[in-house]
């Protein structure tokens, strides 16, 4: 047999891409824990190692105590940045190569009535002002990624269908923001990048879960899940995949701002409590919520769970019901989808552990028993961390998968 | 930079394998289409392809009136058995290594009433009869697929909490027909194996499919679905993925077998149908069942479809809600997995086209118009074949892989 293509680019960028994605991924390590988990000659994984550090992208670091070198990503070879946008907030983060926030801005937006044109220019603005506090030169940035709330054409950069945010359907982000910066710009949906950033940082960093399959439900306003299997999001055929808000309840005529009824988004979702929280307070129903209404304080998340702590019937009603809308959808999807995991984040996760809770009951009593037998049900801990450093995970994923390390390795040592 | 480790036997397996597979799925190819897929130099490719066609796996195909050789599987170098057992038949099936039926046979079995042992007997004298009507020797055969109705564990190769055979629970298929056969045996779910099918050589088969996401669900007795993501059954976390026909109808509280209430199976099986023909026919409701009643015919899927096809408005009605239910259930499943196909087959499917009429309106209805925009739901076309096939391309799949041709070539040569 003749011997394989040396000179192929494809075998050379495929192999440092593997080692780094080990590297990454497991880091720090010793050179023989690459050896062993790539099952590559201990030449070879040296050699690439040695051409790795020479472009700056690993370094080694000797444990305390110890005399071996271990290896690791150069986390400050370069920077990325975060964007999350939301309906109503702005958020903007400097990370380093391991998505750790070095330094953040943010501030209000009115995604339903701005143009993308003003909030993307705010988006740059304060992208400059992260470069400039942190001294960065033109070429330290390895990208920019960019959450947002709307189903997203991965490919191309672009939301597509925005429920809530007309004027975005279809606007270039992607390009948009190419044109200021020479750096690659991603673009997706915000709940997906939030899954990234529980697979890397957060409740799904262990690593069963980093191989297996788990969602991100994000439940707030809106209703949403990233599917994350076998540590890499899943956007379905046309990137809509994870709108759980918009699933029907059945039977449940509510009308839902999407022009259909019974949608979870619209029984259970933020809007949907808080105007139970208000009907419950000028009913009579709760004494909690009747004062906190006088006092002026605002009927959401946090008050609800307040009450529910003091006792107050008509609140703890409420947080298991919302609880038990949303495990009850949730519970179908345990069913067909058989998840390790479920973290769940946003507005909500203020009602408190009870909601937690009542989430939890409604997917045991309703899904399989296999189906449950080792399934975790638990809150994210990122809070408000969670998006934009997704945001910045969804960058290094792309510009170190596989075939851009081989790509990257020869830009940087041209 | 120091050379790869060209005798590193992962790499050889790894680029035999990758070729292979290639021909597999888009064969009959030309050598410069492999370097075209493969992004491998022509020297490599003839070189493997040499070694591929040296121990019997590949072989030559000249298309008409051409003069350029072209690369296919050598079908015939060797044999899988495809086994498919239901609740209440068992086929097994001999296929050629492009998973083409060459000979079949089967028999009525009773899954809750007969012991594993009893049945796995039978598949065992099955399969012997088989191999001798082919005149095969003891190592034509390169595997033995099992697809059987229940969750599997899939590395263990045993089925586990099956609904309705509680004697197959954890029960060691695989090491049982091991011990008969010096080949691997397969176990798995038979709604994946039935995905497997519609992938490689029914309605799932166009490329676009083949690496897109698409289901695959089983409506009969039982309701299943098989998920294919990037051309690979996804099995969750315990093998339980796609077990929709527990999945809950919100209010319903039919009883189910299960033990729990409203179960899109116990609302919407085969038997619950023919429960509802029944009353129909008694209660006077539909003239159409009620006179096949008396001719002593069985009011199942076939009879609702011709009193349908007459005009018999009860017969309609229950055609038409059978669908809404199942319809209903995967408009859900279809907003949060966003897939590209959904293929129907089961018995239901005999209540005809407008069952699946039925099953695309409530989708349209009720998924969001994202999700719904290039979605395709059609009925297999695979008949009965389906089960047996896939079982024998889940073998193919396994022994076929990256890893596995390296180790088949040194073994074949050996």
């Amino acid at each position: 047999m003749t011997e394989l293509d040396l000179d192929d680019p494809v075998n050379v960028s495929t192999t440092a891409g593997r080692i780094f994605k080990i590297i990454r991924d497991h880091g720090p390590l010793y050179g023989k824990d690459i050896v062993r988990r790539t099952g590559l000659a201990k030449s070879t994984v040296s050699a690439y190692v040695d051409r790795l550090m020479s472009v700056g992208l690993l370094r080694e670091e000797i444990p305390d105590g110890m005399k071996r070198r271990k290896l690791k990503v150069a986390e400050s070879a370069g920077y990325v940045v975060g964007v999350a946008l939301g309906q109503s907030h702005l958020s903007v983060a400097l990370c380093d190569l391991e998505a750790e926030i070095i330094d953040s801005v943010g501030g209000p937006v009115d995604l339903v009535r701005e143009s993308p044109e003003k909030v993307l220019n705010r988006v740059i603005s304060y992208a400059r002002e992260l470069e400039q506090r942190a001294g960065l030169g033109p070429s330290a940035l390895f990208g920019i990624g960019f959450g947002l709330p709307s189903p997203v054409d991965y490919s191309h950069g672009v939301p597509v269908n925005p429920p809530v945010m007309p004027g975005w359907d279809r606007f270039p982000v992607a390009s948009f923001l190419s044109q200021e910066f020479t750096c690659p710009v991603f673009v997706d949906n915000d709940v997906n990048v939030m899954a990234l950033a529980e697979r890397d940082k957060g409740a799904a960093s262990d690593l069963a879960y980093r191989k297996g399959s788990f969602l991100l439900v994000k439940a707030g306003t809106g209703i949403g899940a990233g599917i994350v299997i076998n540590g890499e999001i899943y956007r379905g055929a046309k990137g809509a995949a994870g709108d759980i808000g918009h699933i029907g309840i059945d039977g449940d005529g509510t009308l839902c701002r999407c022009g259909n009824t019974g949608c979870l988004e619209a029984v259970a979702g933020g809007r949907a409590l808080a105007a139970r929280a208000q009907a419950a307070a000028r009913g009579d129903r709760s004494p909690y919520l009747a004062e906190a209404l006088v006092r002026g304080e605002a009927l959401d998340a946090e008050a609800l769970a307040r009450g529910a702590a003091c006792g107050d019937e008509e609140c703890l009603r409420l947080v298991a019901s919302a609880g038990a809308y949303l495990g009850t959808v949730l519970a179908k999807l345990v069913n067909f989808f058989n998840p390790s995991l479920i973290v769940i984040s946003g507005g909500l996760t203020n009602l408190g552990e009870r909601f937690i809770a009542s989430v939890r009951e409604s997917i045991y009593s309703r899904s399989t028993p296999l189906a449950t037998a080792d399934l975790i049900v638990k809150k994210s801990t990122l809070a408000g961390r969670g998006a934009t450093m997704g945001a910045a995970i969804l960058v290094l994923d792309e510009v170190f998968s596989h075939r851009n390390v081989g790509m990257l390795m020869r830009k940087i040592s041209d």
